[in-house]
């Protein structure tokens, strides 16, 4: 199992921690620490190494940061895990703070001391952040102060090591591009912006352009690694060694000077000394790159990682993975619905069907060759009022047995060598209440909204996001997240730069894949989610057109529940849709489901409305 | 006649003004001058005494400008004008450049020699666009010089004389607020952005504030005046005295310390030496303005004009004026489109229809005690090919008759003391090809999108831009401009800060007032818009809705062309839409309509299908 229910926290480890923290103050010159849930790549995902956060604070929530002061501690997370921190947490030693709407930066500008000095590890954090901490501690006259080395490593004893995963190869049929094809773009565009040298700091550009994966964090299948790319030399690869079998470090040599991580900080020096213009990305990379390269000497230029709208641009080879990994994954969502159907909900509970959900697809997945590598991300399964938690995961506190008449959101993601998925259904359990059912009829309404779009080039996530929620909106109702993010091709889940949200400001390309996921959450109740991957593509050509337009291809291949759905709410145009949407899922599915009552319930379900 | 026909244009007298003015530049020791067509007011109508960029070159577009250099001389303006600044301009004086993609400020610092001196009427331009200027010269080693006068007022020897209309006061019945009320607002917001005086350069912005209107430019109905607002003082308002009858100035002397305008620039020196804290809008103020504080050694504050989100949000006063000139001029329009009915198509031109326009609305006015005091912006009146013009304004030259068979495209307004209109209606002459039809239906059903929208608090325009669309859209279609603009209450029909459209980031606010005009254009073949004015309201209580959502109420009364209509191609709820206006235009309009032949055409018109 790629997915673990034990619950994490503990929160009566605290207090010695954070005694033990703050005995160190005197020594590094502080009054108080930031410690962000972060590590030295600035992932989504962190290697157990870098669980600092939750060792110190037993927070386990994927978004926060804890300010340790003198005599006081902070806890910061959002809207997401309000509930969450407060339960994990021990509200004897901590505070809690909102980080959208009260961020660590403004909590020191508003409430620090004067002169404060706070200490932060810069390798930590990326430069975009520090330079609004540097502007709270500038309004204080206070002080921020660069620390040497993290100081929770200083007192965390068992301290996991450094993840040694081994690397594999992309092969070049999923990956569609050579390396070598990747450096020359990534130096073209380093003339047009007038530097030798970019850093990159983000491990998923680094798998991308060398075609290479890992497994160092949880499912984001890459290897921690860094590259500096210039201009006129081999990039220089910094990759621990231990990683690479013989093969592998035969293949990278060709591409690549390797060199081990330790000897970063040396080049970026030596980069420094001779004065060099740097590219780095403000966002992707640690403050630390920066400071160490311009106290050098370095003068940095700050843009966006390079690789990032190549990356979301995705090939020919990577839509055909993609479009192999969701046949599979949908085969297996189809196999585990069926199951579900079959058994009665009381007997189970989340994480029984969570279980069922993991061990379906890494099954499915070697029954035809496309094994599951991990999962896109923990499965969100929640049943009843659980599924109005929009980032709900199920741990043996929170687990429940399902119930009849109430409703399960499943939202869940393999990984395959030839692509990541992301899907979400809202299945119901028995007979659902027709109330319930409206609302899931309004999400559907506004999913094949967005599905029925076409739209000229130039068109950005902003100006389709409300499409997703007019049928909401008419009924005096809306969602409190946005409706699309990118997706990596056997990467991360979350990937931008595009997405669907109020604030997607980057304009559609032909290749890029998002998600589609409108919801609707009734707290405390029930929550309705439902989700399809689309990959945006030119639209076939249109009698009398004049523009040739760009549209979603849909990619997710399950059928979406009939019985939920009030068919009188549905336009003609959303029916046709939703019934040549089945009968395309059936098409591609039944080849692969071998057995006879699971094949049955897709038929049925998959039967035109 | 509020619209005037004659072509304007003389292109043989650019070459002798262009010679006058180069022989300026050695005494004012520049190399070349740039005319912009704007005045000392920066307003989007200036009065005839400041059309000197037309006066120089014979271009009477409504945006350009001119850089004359000593060798050369450059047209610029955007991509309404193409066509037009070619035809009116001496092409063996001037080269044309369009002023989006190459604006002065870029073609400067791309083609200007080394030290080149630009010489500018710093009162002519917005504090922004020198900015540009100052950056483009400064690339170049150049000069930028800030002129005493300006230099065409210098040679242009019949230059009319600055306006002295007359002045009348906005009754409070449809200004809704009391001048004393507004100030109180404008001095609370001042002490919130920690200044102490503000400078109110936009007319637009006087005329609400003091609750006056006046005559000086065109379609503007707005006195050139200017105001000073300290938060402990009373008021300095500039204006000139001979546009004020002893009424008007007994009331403006209850609120302000009246000043003639030439003492305008001693204040601001005194307001530098003072080192008085200073807000400027950068957008609606002349350079000239922050140049003289800054010189005498005030600070300057840029922030967007106070009254601008006051202006925009109607209060339901001015809501009820607006509504209330709607039905006279949707009266007048039902009048004139009845009329025009009944006519044979090849008998009229395009003058001979907009003149009828403009006189029905003048005489319906007066029928209802609601004088036409003047046209919200010059008819554009475009039958067949010239329908596809955006902003095509009949001439003298381009007039033509009207064909059977075509489309004739009406845009035009109103400007009446309750209140400001904006309507565009497509009217078919004879039996127009179903073809066209089908355009007709596509921009009438994203129309009837955008009508039928419900929204919550802090959707902008960029977020539902594309409902006007997609129709289009989905046959592979679009039009090149914005959905929607604000509209002022007896001032601008132009009027941010809201709007629909791409660029649209300001949230819409119950009480705004936005245009709603999709279009379509098959360029020298038709052309297709059709536009209602609409303002933002709280939506009725929505059953089961948990939030409170806003709508737009239509404004616009008068009927939409049934026979333009391909019925199979609504939507019904968009079909219900439609009948359920045509009912209350029906109910509005008939007790207006005394002619017998015109209420049965409107009868039939309103009918619904």
């Amino acid at each position: 199992m790629f997915q673990k229910f034990e619950s994490l926290s503990r929160p009566e480890t605290a207090r010695d921690r954070v005694i033990a923290l703050r005995s160190l103050f005197d020594d590094l010159g502080v009054d108080a620490i930031l410690i962000p849930k972060s590590d030295e790549y600035l992932g989504e995902y962190i290697p157990l190494c870098a669980e600092r956060l939750a060792w110190l604070t037993s927070f386990t929530g994927s978004a926060g940061s804890a300010l340790i002061l003198r005599d006081s501690a902070i806890a910061f997370t959002d809207g997401r895990y309000t509930a969450q921190i407060v339960s994990q947490c021990d509200a004897s030693i901590f505070m809690f703070e909102d980080m959208v709407s009260n961020p660590p930066s403004k909590w020191i500008q508003d409430n620090g001391s004067q002169k404060l000095q706070v200490g932060i590890d810069p390798w930590t954090l990326p430069s975009a952040s520090v330079k609004k901490l540097q502007d709270a501690v500038d309004h204080i006259n206070g002080t921020l102060v660069m620390l040497d080395n993290n100081p929770i490593d200083t007192i965390w004893q068992d301290q996991p090591n450094q993840p040694l995963e081994p690397v594999s190869i992309q092969p070049l049929d999923v990956a569609g591009q050579l390396t070598k094809d990747k450096l020359i773009q990534i130096k073209s565009d380093l003339s047009e912006s007038d530097t030798d040298t970019v850093i990159i700091a983000d491990p998923l550009s680094i798998a991308w352009i060398f075609n290479i994966r890992g497994n160092d964090i949880a499912h984001n299948p890459v290897p921690l690694a860094r590259a500096i790319i210039n201009k006129e030399d081999e990039p220089l690869l910094f990759i621990d060694k231990r990683k690479l079998d013989m093969e592998i470090e035969a293949y990278l040599n060709q591409l690549a000077d390797l060199r081990p991580p330790s000897e970063f900080d040396d080049v970026l020096k030596d980069l420094g000394r001779a004065q060099a213009r740097v590219q780095i990305d403000p966002n992707s990379s640690s403050h630390a790159i920066s400071m160490i390269l311009t106290d050098n000497g370095a003068q940095t230029i700050e843009a966006a990682d390079p690789t990032s709208l190549p990356r979301a641009i995705k090939n020919n080879a990577e839509l055909k993975g993609s479009a192999h990994a969701h046949v599979v994954d949908g085969a297996a969502m189809v196999t585990f619905i069926a199951w579900l159907k079959s058994q009665k909900p009381s007997d189970l509970t989340e994480i029984d069907v969570a279980t069922k959900l993991e061990n379906t697809r890494a099954s499915m997945g070697e029954q035809h060759q496309c094994p599951l590598k991990d999962i896109s991300f923990d499965t969100i399964l929640g049943s009843g009022p659980n599924a109005a938690i929009i980032h709900y995961r199920v741990d043996e506190d929170s687990n429940r047995n399902l119930q009849d008449g109430e409703m399960l959101l499943v939202d869940s993601g393999g990984q395959y060598v030839s692509g990541t998925t992301d899907i979400t259904r809202t299945i119901g359990l028995g007979k659902v209440p027709d109330n319930q059912k409206r609302y899931f009829t309004l999400v559907l309404k506004g999913m094949i909204d967005i599905s029925l779009l076409r739209f000229p080039q130039g068109t950005r996530g902003v100006d389709i996001d409300a499409f997703a929620r007019t049928a909401l909106w008419k009924s005096g109702l809306d969602y409190g997240h946005g409706t699309g993010h990118g997706v990596g091709s056997y990467l991360a889940v979350h990937e931008g730069p595009q997405s669907i949200s109020k604030r997607a400001m980057v304009k559609f390309q032909s290749g890029m894949i998002v998600s589609n996921e409108p919801g609707y959450y009734r707290e405390d109740a029930f929550g309705v989610r439902i989700e399809n991957l689309v990959y945006i593509h030119k639209a076939r050509d249109i009698e009398n057109g004049e523009q040739r337009m760009l549209g979603f291809e849909t990619l997710t291949l399950c059928p979406i529940e009939k019985d939920l759905i009030i068919q009188s709410m549905l336009t003609k145009e959303q029916l046709d849709w939703l019934n040549s949407y089945h009968k395309r899922v059936l098409e591609e599915l039944s080849p692969l489901i071998k057995d006879e009552d699971t094949q049955k319930w897709l038929t049925e379900a998959t039967r035109p409305l």
